[in-house]
């Protein structure tokens, strides 16, 4: 068996250290990635506390992960070694439901196939980008366009069309106004995202800390959540609202900033149930909601949207033996604004 | 000042008793509505029973009501002495903010004025449909069709619109599959609203008690929703949830009925705010939602509808000293499905 330097958590809650782990043997329809970049996602943290769910161990956390093509399945045909290629949160999915033939393969009626703490079709754990290389198959595969270096193209495979997918579907564009709840990964790319795309950007942070980072990003406003004042002066002001934190909200008071029709979208999400006063929808014809990533064919569009736009994620490089401390300053929220493992350190 | 019997609770919470109220003077471009017919409304007990906010004593509740014109000023373009006409849960608004712009009176910037329990824009507290007479505006004033008589007719002012207006804005229609919670006043129009507008609907009630009437008025599917494997069977099933219960729902088993992309509108909403796991938004890009009445045109263009598909209320006809005990059977669910007032008995 083939086996792959990797940084893993041997345990639930236990740090991550240098280890190998298998690697799945290239197959008709796969791409072997040499990685270069990954991004590191709150969800990664997450998965290695058993804060979603009971996890498999080893874990590789992972799925933002860039690198170029250094071998081809005989059956491939969308890649060639030394493509720039990206992988981001799903490597599989059934492929036959209506879902999967929509295009929303992040919502298989038979489950995707996350890329790393889930299980392959075979049956075998599947193990993420913080390692030197990942097998996939080619249709999970995404192409970086060279518009995008592969280290700040990293974070956009999930916290790039987390933010994307939504403000697509809510369509956000000229004439709409969008509040974006947090600067942080997501939060600060959806700034960008929201902006290209044409609409008036305020962001929602919960103090003014990183003002001039939005602004510069392409918010044409900005204000602190902790100022009881900004509830007041933001009254019915939103077409949409994505919220990328998952600290519990108030979401009377979140719901209130929406204009008549207007939707809060939860991309970020606490891990216990929120209290939702009803009337705070009823008044004003408003809905929340909630978003997951984005399907494969979605994934290429934005990535080939950031390109175009000079879209990319605002990131700290790291060796990859700093990846616990990382994670320390992750859950502080000290960092501007994405750690990416430079995976050719491990 | 002229005044006119009604029925009125004299303070909170108190039964209603035969009363004079004033009637409003007959301005230039109001109507004077000879009342034949008020419906009973869970929300006038709600109201009377300070249930939301304090109230206004007084009151004389009702806002589903059908009569005929019997005075018009000099300014009426509108509506003749004569025309059958109806009012429902507003009678005036700022006419000037964006949504009242947009036919979205209830959303009225300023807010808008309540049929009764409210004050009119000189102060004056507004009186209902528990009258023998009301003068409106005839910018508030519906026009009844012919083919709908005046009885049936009167629910369709708030239950009838409270339905209408979700499921024409969240599409209802041929090909989609559309969930109604709670067989009562409001569920049962949304039954036969949602069928003629060409969707397939299914009715989730707590018991199968009311499953004929449910199939009679056009679902093709009936379920309780005390039996657990209603959630099973139907999971990922429909398109559009419209629930028309206040009692406090379970959401997240609700919400795991939608298809990806699906929406839970609820139009009845219990007083305390409700528990709420995102995640269950967010694994199918769900929305949850909320909607209130419709503006005046939206309300007339639903009365049109129901003339053209021969939709109105199942109702019970009662003398007006029957009211409080009407109540009592509101309470009890014991009406099928809406008890209309013959205020000519007042």
């Amino acid at each position: 068996m083939t086996t792959v330097p990797a940084y893993a958590a041997p345990t639930p809650k236990a740090p991550l250290e240098r280890t190998t782990v298998p690697l799945r043997p290239l197959g008709e329809h796969d791409v072997l990635i040499d990685i270069q970049y990954a991004g590191i996602c709150h969800s990664d943290i997450h998965q290695v506390n058993n804060g979603w769910q009971e996890g498999i161990f080893p874990m590789v956390p992972g799925h933002e992960i860039a690198g170029t093509v250094a071998a081809a399945g005989a059956g491939v045909t969308r890649f060639a070694v030394g493509d720039r290629v990206g992988v981001g949160c799903l490597v599989d999915s059934c492929r036959t439901c209506d879902n999967c033939r929509a295009g929303l393969e992040q919502h298989c009626a038979n489950g995707p196939v996350a890329t790393y703490n889930d299980r392959d079709k075979n049956g075998d754990p599947t193990y993420g980008g913080y390692a030197r290389q990942i097998v996939v198959d080619e249709n999970y595969t995404l192409r970086i366009p060279d518009a995008l270096p592969l280290d700040t193209a990293a974070p956009l495979l999930c916290a790039g069309i987390t933010t994307y997918s939504p403000l697509r579907y809510w369509n956000a564009g000229p004439g709409q106004r969008v509040a974006v709840i947090g600067m942080g990964g997501l939060g600060h790319l959806a700034v960008r995202i929201a902006h290209a795309l044409g609409a008036e950007v305020t962001v929602l942070s919960q103090t003014l800390g990183k003002r001039e980072d939005g602004l510069r990003l392409g918010a044409s406003d900005y204000h602190a959540t902790s100022d009881p004042e900004t509830f007041e002066k933001l009254r019915d002001r939103f077409d949409l609202i994505v919220s990328t934190v998952s600290a519990p909200l108030d979401f009377g008071k979140y719901l209130s900033l929406l204009r008549t029709g207007g939707t809060l979208v939860n991309v970020g999400a606490p891990e216990e149930p929120v209290s939702l006063d009803l009337f705070a929808l009823i008044g004003g014809r408003r809905s929340l909601a909630g978003s997951n990533i984005g399907g494969i064919q979605e994934t290429q569009e934005m990535l080939d949207f950031c390109a175009e736009h000079g879209i990319a994620s605002e990131i700290e490089v790291i060796p990859a033996d700093q990846v616990n401390e990382a994670y320390e300053r992750v859950l502080r929220s000290d960092v501007r604004y994405r750690f990416v493992i430079d995976t050719t350190t491990i």
